[in-house]
């Protein structure tokens, strides 16, 4: 959720939306690379942001980032859902390959979020179904079965009802338990209520000031926690006020079918640029109390789904032993 | 939920929508009559309709039905809270007195909705938190404290998880423990983002088809029962297509205060009907699956909030034993 | 539970048990047949009561019974798990044809118990699990794909939540929804820890007054109900003098291996009759608060992988389609 | 939980069973101060080990304990469980003052346990339940109404979810948010069914490996966190044998009453040391796999209760603008 001073621009936290919003023109922006594929119903992009010229412009961090887009995801087709636990399995094992995480290095997986608020439990699910193993080569070193390496987890709270920044405490486990890599797991605000539940990112960035839905305001990154950070991020809630404002697009993009003047029916707001039109909805919608954060009724079963999902996925991706094709069955 | 054929109409589960929708141009309807009294943040609406003429007119069968409003409700203030189960008790204990309904009257309640489906376990939670007291008159007749009346209750699921309409399992229980009073809790769609759980509504017409936000086709009324019916209903979603409505609403009137041509700003859409207009988003939503049931993302604590209140209401409201000015002493 | 007159005799809800004790002595009883098998950690016992004098001598209803031993059941095994539920299916399939129940005939689950007492929250926990079909028949019949029957599932609550005696609403429903067969799944109070997750019931006699850890006075019986109630039953709880008193036993037996003279070390209890001590040990324990139900720490995990063992048997059992060699891929 | 070399001795985890072992005959331990006094129903006993000498002779650390026994706890009684919450307030607040914790020494609240397993859930379920007020002090410093302290508060899960020992959790926690105090919440195992959810121990020594019923080896006490730790402990589960061991005692006293030879009735095991006999009757039971630790069927309510008790006693105790008199107003 941003929260920061420019809460009215078109912040979004997925890296493949601010991506396409930068280069809806057509514009090629230099240091800024996207490549994708199609698999079965899935739509994975890899975006890299390798300069600060592109950073800037489309308003993320240096890094890389991978989108797993699966439009059909909320249907509970369990099918579907191990097939993108599977593919997620395989990305993320190419990106520690990428990042020269070795297949021995120890992880420590941090779910942020708040267990009782159902829309931000994802990290706190995904904690609760991986396998964890660190303390089998802490207590019996030499004796673990080869193909698994040393995976902690921790869903450490969040500030509201723990009363200490997520980060401190992420930073106090990380301090004494020393592992070589954090994958920080966190619930995501949307800009589109098509991508709630639908779209997993995953990237080396770190988790930073603003991002998710809850109050985590210190960073979670190489520079605080000494060690590489993955932040794999659900969206998983949408404003009100961006639900308003998309659907003048899609209003739009409607009328543009049958008309070449949108602006007759859809009047001034039809010119607006996207940023100054939120804003504007923003402007009407606060006052009166219905700029909400809301998110599907089916809320329960979807996180359940993406959180079996991310944790599938992680299990195989972390684990030699782990098969990548029957990623569920390690899991209950 | 509608799920009849005139589902593009601008329905609405709430007597006292329908009505202001109705008498919006100032109109007087014979058959339909209103008052409405104010107390430190809530607002109670006391709507009858007494004529076959009336209920046509608005779309509601004919009746008596409460609506209370507490815009703040979603705040989490417990001292707001106790004085609405406090009010809702009061105005509950009246309507029972009108409709007849005597201290020894025996009472079952029936929770509806989905335990697993945070939005629809309203129903199912009130059903948890009020007194049951009907085992004791069986058990031990005679000896139960004078200020009690048999109260029993049940939270039958839904189609979708026991394959059995709700209405049939309703009807077979009261069949056999012969309560001489229904009262139906359940979760509703409202027509805004506003009154979601921040509104209860008792009506005694029971639950017809097509109300509330799950598969519960079969009536819950006097004609199927055999027994008076009270329904009490809370908003706690709404579709996107109605946010986004109602937004345009809104802006109108945002407008309307700047300038008279509204029109220029909001084109086409600002003259139209607002079923036409609402048809129109939905036409264009739909097929881009952007019209999903949404709801707070808070709802967890708000339908605890909601469920607390409106079981410490029925308890204050049923045993004249309970104190009526503190109602939250009953329950855990 | 036995809550009848009898409650220091050494009743015992499972025929096993009674069968075993009633036959200690080697004494053969006419009308009382018992056979048993082996495999790979799982003993299945049949036993079929066919005379009054065999039911009266060992205190059970005549009738079939299956008793599935598993000593390893609470150890977290999942393979061993499936190995249970596939079993169970089987020998659940053999027992549907035995009693003339056809592959079309429909059921009604009940799942007796509380959600919120873990030890009582069996039934409960199955009807969640199963796979719930019948709507699908009454709203689309002739569409359903071939090899499922029509199964409904209902969880009634508990005299103490609902008010009302569960063998009232189970009729209430039954009524209504008119399946061809019952199956109630309960959970019992057993004669030993041992046994306690270990060991599930089946018998084709239904759920008679004074069974189960609840209050569940009035029977599911085919003379209650209209149709046959085929009971599933798992020991969940044991009393803390049932532990004592087995103790005794096992020192008796300890020490008889190492000498001839138990009665010096054990004293006057080594000679009384285990009906005898076990009403010793009640009275001494009972006044002072020290007989309580309890239950294994680990409740809340082995109460999950005994439903979900019972659910997936059933669905197997229940639906020709359900691969019985697969019984876990069809529940999540 | 004794995880320990000389698991087969009579441990305890409550100084006052210990206290009362040592001291059984009569004898009189320098060093061992113990007073108590009684207040309808409740018993509170204090206990102080001043000298090495007595600490070794009952086994406990030199410190200050409180018990405050409540034999009717289990009974449901919402009136008892105020008082208890204003008695364990007061008697806490004593204890912060006789430690020189001043108003506003800052307070970090540790639960140890498992959320998932609901006997040892009690640390978790307090941290749910306790009022966090670190934050407003660090983001509104001098904002804060007057009569609170910081407070914050952990649930930090167990080395079997985790992979992390508990203890090193807590220090990075602390190293981290640097409270002045750490109060650590957890569920022990009792020597008696009696004392099971009925007792509650303060003490001002932290927890010790080998203490508490899950993997939380490594201690959290002033040595290892730099701060003083306080521990608040409550006996929620019980060893089968100890069961079986506490019934020979009693049977031993009803005995005793009647005649002079009790070793007539319960043989040799009467004249044993009880820790002789309790290892008696481990190597008896624990091969047959007898020797589980159990709880009571209730236990869902019974922690819900006793979490609620010691949440509203340490708001209570810890901010002095929190009514002392009226302690369940403050909580949920």
């Amino acid at each position: 959720m941003s929260l920061d001073l420019s809460e009215y621009s078109v912040r979004t936290d997925l890296a493949l939306e601010a991506h396409d919003m930068a280069s809806a023109g057509g514009t090629l922006i230099p240091g800024l690379h996207k490549t994708n594929y199609d698999e079965d119903g899935i739509r994975v992009s890899l975006i890299d942001i390798t300069t600060p010229e592109a950073s800037q412009t489309i308003g993320k961090l240096p890094g890389h980032y991978i989108t797993i887009d699966v439009p059909e995801l909320r249907k509970k087709d369990t099918e579907l859902q191990d097939r993108v636990a599977t593919l997620f399995a395989k990305e993320f094992e190419r990106f520690l390959q990428k990042l020269n995480i070795g297949p021995n290095a120890s992880v420590l997986i941090v779910g942020l979020g708040n267990w009782n608020v159902t829309p931000d439990a994802l990290g706190p699910m995904v904690v609760e179904n991986v396998m964890v193993t660190r303390h089998f080569f802490e207590l019996m070193p030499g004796q673990v079965s080869p193909g698994y390496r040393p995976v902690s987890a921790v869903a450490p709270g969040v500030l509201g009802t723990t009363g200490i920044e997520t980060g401190e405490i992420a930073q106090g486990i990380v301090d004494r338990s020393k592992p070589d890599l954090v994958i920080a797991i966190d619930a995501l605000a949307s800009r589109s209520l098509e991508r709630v539940n639908t779209t997993i990112q995953i990237a080396d960035t770190g988790i930073h000031p603003g991002s998710g839905i809850g109050n985590k305001r210190k960073g979670l990154t190489i520079d605080t926690l000494g060690v590489p950070c993955i932040a794999i991020g659900v969206p998983t809630v949408v404003y009100a006020s961006t639900i308003v404002n998309n659907a003048f697009d899609m209003m739009h993009n409607h009328f543009q079918k049958q008309t070449s003047n949108t602006g007759h029916i859809l009047g001034l707001l039809d010119a607006m640029q996207e940023g100054e039109r939120l804003q504007l909805v923003k402007e009407v919608l606060n006052p009166l109390g219905h700029d909400l954060l809301v998110t599907p009724k089916e809320i329960d079963q979807f996180i359940e789904d993406i959180a079996n999902i991310i944790a599938n996925g992680l299990n195989a991706a972390l684990h030699e032993a782990v098969d990548t094709n029957n990623v569920s069955a390690y899991t209950h």
